[in-house]
């Protein structure tokens, strides 16, 4: 089986990496970062096949927007090696640290993952951000990508695995699996004991499966169903900008917004303003029968509008009677990814906290703010759902494990 | 679908419990605590049908011992809930806490997981200490015990539920999943989106069985195959000592040492000495040549010795010709529990800390250590094997999610 080979080369690599310097893995991120560089017209005569590919295949815009290199966009991969660079090195870290009564000093202490599975879509860029992440945080990474970026994806790993064999560490902890063959997702996801984790991105059908299928322990990452409740204490001039900011400042990422609530109260002053700014930025408002009175632009909201992820410019839209209202609707309808309230009233806020179950609450300000590198990460290897482990952004700190060292001078227990 | 109505319940009873005091937590376990004390003539009374037909059914001496409550267990358990409630909340607890250039305030918070489901065997004592546990941390907690202690765990709940019905919490904080119909194993398994995590507590084939079949996140605990490394700088009195407490002092454990690798150096002077105290002991030795020329009790290793947990008062035991070689044999055959490490010599020390992967090293300590209680969690729900969310001994910490509360002035991304 090709993920056995894969991962038991990738737990070899994985072993000399666990041990490697702060300095070692820095100098390999850095040569990897010059190298992209370097090669950039390689990368984007192999990413050309790859879309002219998808092209023909009638893809969306999107997508192909999302498949394309370009200089800048290679640049940008290579700084972002840099960054994770620049960060400081997790592995080691002592978390807790007490001396115990009995004389026995222990430690729980950072440490690595081991050999860390990464499946997703036609992102190139995902690619390298991954494998930039996985090895400052001292894992080995198996990378599966989409085949329709298996030319790019080959590309991005060979000259990633060409610099490292310039440097003290292992080219092996930076692998491809194999697109062209779909049983390399079902082998990575059964590949317990060989791989320590998998963390999926991408829709939601993708994480769908790989929970379903997977016998190695998962992060999801990514789905949002997100919201933004407008309160009858909002400020409305932040709820418009807020608002707008969730949903147009780009639809296409899993923080934006696609659910609107607003409080009855203020809905006779505020639908006709947001409704007007929606309209404006070119969003489609699948509304209720209060936002379809006030613009004929509004389409009538069918009941699984409530459910849908866009990642468009649409927005979901409806009048509720109270907060506790808002709160059922998000309950009921999101995927407890980030909701966000707006309102003056801090008694409020503090109950849409309490009464909410979401990996991010904004209190007056956008969505699109459960973001790595807005929380001060520096770098982000996906935005996890789930309440085990991690949950929001995932930083390096949220790609280790922990593991307890005892000393001590012979004890035993009585 | 008796899963989806048991755990609607609980999510109903979860939400009260999220948002209720320390105090009002507290007082539900102080009370649940008196309650069974009061009631011990009914739980024994029930205990004993278990146990007679447990008996019937041939069950093993040890089995019978798990199961079998007396007087004093039940006073036991009733303690455990009154440590329980004196110990801190973990909800609540501010874990990061930065304000961003942007003037953002973000704070990572400990929140409640929500439903959890346990699944174990047939030890009545995991009823009570993991409704404790979990009420403390926030979460409702759905309880499937084994059909051979069916009777038992129902007045458990039962006593419990009653004495929550005195309180200011929902009884439906603590519900018994009904054990006669095994299908309920695999729906409590399935529940996804309805229960936020399952925790096994058992043997392998549970464990496996749990992994394989669960779309609910899960924490897997406590298969140990344990390793005493004693090094060629050993002080071979703390050897000893330490090598006999791991195995004898309570053999059925996980944290119990199951096999023994000694340095060639010093096998000469402490091969003699340890096999002699223990077989004195009551120890079986299934030893390599080396440890059969010592005496005639020792009984020759078979290749599957090395991945045995035993459980019992038995122990693979060979010599190694260098620490390297003890790692290979444990990253082999270990199950990443708890492997322990006998030297006077730090860089020896440190280098099997460093070379190793499991959820705790002891170094110059009984791998009997690795223990919530000795750790100083004050209770314990289990020791996760697995590298996601919590390693090692799982207290009231560890039964936690987090989320992010972003405050903000009307913020948004530019």
């Amino acid at each position: 089986m090709v993920i056995a080979d894969l991962a038991g080369r990738a737990r070899t690599a994985a072993r000399a990496l666990a041990v490697a310097t702060r300095a070692e893995k820095d100098a390999a991120l850095l040569a990897m970062a010059d190298a992209l560089e370097a090669r950039t017209a390689e990368i984007l005569a192999a990413n050309v096949l790859d879309v002219a590919a998808a092209a023909s295949a009638d893809s969306t815009g999107q997508y192909l927007d999302r498949l394309t290199l370009t200089s800048a966009r290679v640049t940008s991969m290579a700084n972002g090696l840099r960054q994770v660079a620049s960060l400081a090195d997790p592995i080691g870290e002592v978390i807790r640290d007490n001396t115990m009564a009995n004389g026995l000093k222990i430690r729980q202490v950072r440490v690595p993952f081991g050999v860390v599975g990464m499946i997703y879509e036609a992102r190139p860029n995902v690619t390298v951000d991954a494998a930039g992440i996985t090895l400052k945080s001292g894992s080995a990474v198996l990378l599966r990508g989409s085949s329709s970026a298996s030319k790019s994806n080959a590309i991005l790993v060979e000259v990633m695995r060409a610099a490292l064999a310039t440097t003290s560490l292992p080219a092996d902890v930076v692998q491809l699996v194999p697109s062209e063959d779909h049983a390399t997702v079902k082998d990575l996801l059964t590949a317990r004991g060989l791989v320590d984790l998998v963390i999926p991105r991408g829709g939601a059908s993708l994480i769908r499966r790989v929970v379903e299928e997977s016998t190695v322990p998962v992060i999801e990452t990514g789905v949002g169903n997100c919201h933004v409740y407008v309160d009858e204490f909002a400020d409305l001039e932040k709820a418009v900008a807020i608002v707008v900011n969730s949903k147009v400042h780009r639809p296409s990422v899993c923080n934006a917004a696609e659910t609107l609530l607003v409080h009855e109260k203020i809905a006779s002053a505020f639908l006709p303003r947001i409704t007007s700014e929606l309209i404006a930025s070119g969003v489609t408002i699948h509304g209720d029968a209060a936002f379809l009175a006030c613009d004929s632009h509004v389409v009538a909201a069918e009941a699984d509008d409530w459910d849908i992820e866009y990642g468009a410019l649409e927005i979901a839209a409806r009048v509720v009677s109270s907060l506790d209202e808002a709160v059922e609707h998000i309950r009921t309808h999101g995927t407890q990814h980030t909701e966000a309230i707006v309102t003056e009233s801090a008694v409020t806020a503090q109950r849409f906290v309490a009464t909410l179950d979401s990996a991010a609450i904004m209190i007056n300000a956008s969505t699109r703010f459960t973001d790595g590198e807005e929380f001060g990460f520096g770098a982000e290897i996906g935005i996890s759902t789930q309440k085990l482990h991690a949950r929001g952004p995932m930083g390096l700190t949220e790609m280790t494990s922990t593991t307890w060292i005892v000393s001590g001078e012979g004890q035993i227990r009585g």
